[in-house]
């Protein structure tokens, strides 16, 4: 990204003793430093800090010594360690002042859920003077945008949908003002293909000659984002003298990008950006006015929830039925008594299922997650089974990892399965 | 932690810029960080920095100044942008000198695998003049142990599996000497309790006498960590002269912080350390022989794909109903048709799947998702139903959030409704 790199650089200080002692992940610092790398802001470093005053003092510090913005993620809840209000107002060189009008909002966050707000919640309501606040719509904690000279630092919860949220309301594009304020206005845009079924390394090389010929470009970059059980991401991102120049390098260069992957590996682009494996379903299913009813033994529900979670879901999603015990197989889905692993029972499983829950279109999933393994298969074996008009077919996937990998792998891929099928319809 | 501090003091250095584009997580660094905690040794600052020299010697000479042992992941790999030997040369003010011996171990681990090496694999055989080699047994770039002064800076590859190898066999025990040469024999441990139901503003008010009276103890930390749908986890830290006298004042402190919670809230401790609710519920189900099924309707197969997560689930867990459409309550449960956002038809559904599934134990979720709202109930309006023995029972949840979290919350919430209904059995 180099190339496409911003006149303001920023830092992520990340605050908490939980991420020195590795308690939780630090998935703000990735999922920020995503974000700017796509809106070409540069990041050069990161830090995390624990809940100690003088550290996060002298971290912030670093950060203002060395980038233009800082980001801070952590520390603004209301028990005793959340100390970045106070850290910052040192920073600043100012004091504390609390707000009544956040006061008045955390009170009615605890009414509106019928619970009493405990007194330290105000410390929430205590904003370094000088300081901006970026509304809190999803928790408790607002957000601060705190003048620093000409330099600037952000400080969102670390709570990662409160944080994203901040960040995409009030964080992201005040950089991009401040950018524009450099004199920085060329727009940069980016696009994410979602890709399943290829690996990373077959995708760089089947675009490799593409890949070189942009090295030196200041104008379009590609990247390989690997997504783990979502797929590869494919982002491309190119930097034009207003959005309508930008946005026409993006689409000339995605055309020339899909052309090479599905020339290698044929339909593997199930969407753009933030579009889901469901979400394909969900078009294909609306598209042509069918129902979906599902069966899974394996996945044991996965397949249902990530489907739901599709706005809407209920146009097209009857429900289905999980069929964890090899009992439920056979009382319920007519599933013929024996070994439960294998092609024909993952097909009368798809079969009970479209009966059960009376649809058009129902998805089977039966295999093993491992550790053992059943029916003489070892862990990994999953068979698809799918029931499309008067069509019964089966896919068999050979999936890799632990139970729960095994879990999430088998249930994408099922649903790719499905996704290939409903494209075979005229 | 701060009181809790070793006289050693490490900070890691992650370096790569595919940690600041966020294309990968970095998991070395909490990795390193719960493996020094767990040794009792402290460290108090993370930085990530790109693959760019200036930056790296920067960032080196930032660790060095408030650290006493730095250790750096990643950039010692055969390619242009591994470049943490250089920047590590230039802080030792020495030159790299190359290493015969390791270009033959480098070579000989090519011609194993029947590969030829390609020239710049020679970089990695370049080492510090003055640097200790750390013998690389798992890939092809060697460990370093780099003396800066009386401080040390360790450097070991970003492959997670060939750096943890590292640490385990040379840089902990360097760490361990250098502490016991500075008379430092002290363990630390920690313990976490997992509690669900609670804020944690209303947790650290619960405790905030104790919590106050520690916070001058050399020995003893309580801190709160926010979990999102998880609950609220409160990790109590305690050092002891010895394993065995950590583990007693951890035990004491446990006792302490366990009867303030359960005075204040009840029984919302439902485990420790990773214990998550589906293991609560698995070990109550196992220990009255019990068997379990599901009705989920907004969930959508949530709290199944949670449950089967559990290792064994098999032994109780019988599968589910995801019950979407109203219909599918109607025609496969039973349900009295009508209005499906209610406690009567959580009951039924209850009941309806624990006759469908032939189990001992159903619990039933049905409720409003949003954004719209559903017979006259709003968003985050739960019912969930619990058939146990003779015993049909409903509890009604108000959950916060988007449609996603409003799921979660649910699923959660209703397995925590089993958790206690168990409870509630002889």
């Amino acid at each position: 990204m180099a190339k496409l790199c911003s006149l303001v650089r920023v830092e992520i200080v990340a605050v908490g003793t939980e991420l020195l002692l590795g308690q939780i992940p630090d998935t703000n610092s990735q999922w920020l430093g995503e974000r700017l790398a796509a809106n070409g802001i540069a990041s050069h470093f990161h830090q995390h800090v624990g809940d100690n005053h003088e550290r996060i003092v002298a971290a912030f510090r670093i950060a203002l010594s060395r980038s233009d913005a800082v980001i801070v993620c952590g520390g603004l809840g209301p028990t005793q360690d959340d100390i970045t209000r106070a850290a910052l107002a040192e920073i600043m060189g100012v004091d504390l002042v609390r707000h009544d009008d956040i006061v008045e909002k955390i009170r009615s966050f605890f009414d509106a859920r019928g619970r009493t707000m405990s007194l330290n919640n105000l410390l929430q309501a205590d904003v370094p003077a000088g300081a901006t606040i970026i509304e809190q719509v999803r928790g408790t904690a607002p957000g601060l945008i705190c003048p620093v000279g000409d330099q600037v630092m952000y400080a969102v919860p670390g709570v990662p949908y409160e944080m994203s949220d901040m960040f995409e309301r009030a964080i992201l594009p005040d950089l991009l003002n401040r950018q524009r304020a450099q004199g920085h206005t060329s727009v940069i845009v980016s696009r994410v293909l979602r890709t399943w079924g290829a690996s990373e390394s077959g995708l760089a090389e089947a675009v490799a000659e593409r890949f070189d010929a942009l090295v030196d470009s200041d104008r379009v970059t590609i990247a390989f984002l690997a997504s783990g059980i979502e797929g590869i991401k494919v982002r491309i991102t190119a930097r034009g003298n207003d959005r309508e120049h930008a946005l026409a390098l993006l689409d000339e260069e995605e055309q020339l990008v899909r052309a090479l992957i599905e020339a290698a590996f044929g339909d593997i682009i199930f969407g753009l950006d933030d579009e889901t494996m469901e979400h394909a379903i969900a078009q294909r299913l609306l598209a042509r006015g069918l129902s979906l009813g599902l069966a899974e033994s394996l996945t044991g529900g996965l397949i249902a929830s990530r489907l739901v979670n599709v706005p809407g879901a209920s146009q097209w999603f009857r429900g289905g039925i999980v069929s964890y015990a090899s009992q439920v197989k056979f009382d319920l889905l007519n599933v013929t008594p024996g070994p439960v692993v294998s092609a024909s029972a993952a097909q009368e499983m798809a079969l009970g299922a479209r009966a059960l829950l009376g649809t058009d279109v129902a998805l089977a999933v039966t295999g093993v997650a491992g550790p053992d393994e059943q029916d003489g298969q070892g862990p990994g074996t999953v068979f698809v089974g799918l029931a499309i008009g008067d069509e019964v077919t089966h896919v068999q996937l050979r999936v890799p990892g632990d139970r729960a990998r095994v879990r999430s792998f088998s249930a994408i891929g099922a649903l790719d399965a499905l996704r290939r099928g409903l494209d075979r319809l005229a």
